[in-house]
């Protein structure tokens, strides 16, 4: 397979995995920059037309994988196919933020969750969405409800 | 960095690049599988709850990369970070499919865009989506509406 390069690195507040909001009420509206090497800079031209983006990013604080896991928004465990842990075969993140403003190599994004100096992998446009009415969110929603009923 | 590992294997009626529909009218409807390896079937557990899934693969017949594209969608060239090239710095795609059912290690999945035999890296599940009166589509908005106005 291919060997991975960072095109870039993030800039965030969090510096460390606990202060990065999870689970249910997690919201992600923290606003930080993907820093891209100036080496892909010409890679960006005419990503400032669109409002979100993908980034794919590497779990570079983890060690190993887990094929089951236990996520902050149930009390059950899941296989990790079904969750976003970071114990994963290939230790790769996934983050739609939204795209505040382009300065250079420099894209100032909203909807940050990874850790400062996290390694960018790739930059994908968001083209379209899954209508919400034609979204299932499996155990999310079996968990939500269930916290629901005690609440 | 990490060192990639297939997860398992996409099965698709397209077995050359030039049977994929590219392009502003392209649909992706077509049905395959993803074959997940015995060793890692256990990361299935309870996926089946979700109606649509993240699906990181390799674009594994492509050398190199270049950081402009010319998109089959637009008569103009572009950065490669604003569009969906397969020659990227990591050349990781990311579909996003419908989950039909699960056979074992087998998902059946609408929406296939890859090649058969291509390796998967990673599966996700697909939680929220950015409302569509929300997103803007930047050059390729613009293509679309170059294109009507020649209609």
């Amino acid at each position: 397979m291919f060997t991975p390069q960072p095109i870039g690195y993030v800039r965030s507040p969090y510096h460390a995995t606990k202060q990065v909001p999870k689970g249910l009420d997690a919201r992600h509206d923290v606003e930080g920059s993907l820093e891209i090497l100036p080496q892909f800079e010409a890679g960006l031209a005419d990503i400032e037309g669109f409002s979100h983006l993908f980034v794919l990013w590497e779990f570079d604080r983890v060690e190993g994988f887990d094929l089951t896991a236990a996520p902050p928004s149930d009390n059950r465990t899941h296989g990790v196919f079904a969750t976003r842990s970071p114990l994963r075969p290939n230790p790769i993140g996934l983050t739609v933020v939204e795209l505040l403003r382009r300065d250079g190599r420099s894209l100032q994004v909203r909807g940050v969750d990874m850790l400062d100096a996290t390694p960018v992998l790739d930059i994908k446009p968001y083209l379209s969405s899954i209508p919400a009415e034609k979204l299932r969110r499996g155990w999310l929603a079996e968990a939500e409800a269930r916290r629901a009923k005690q609440a």
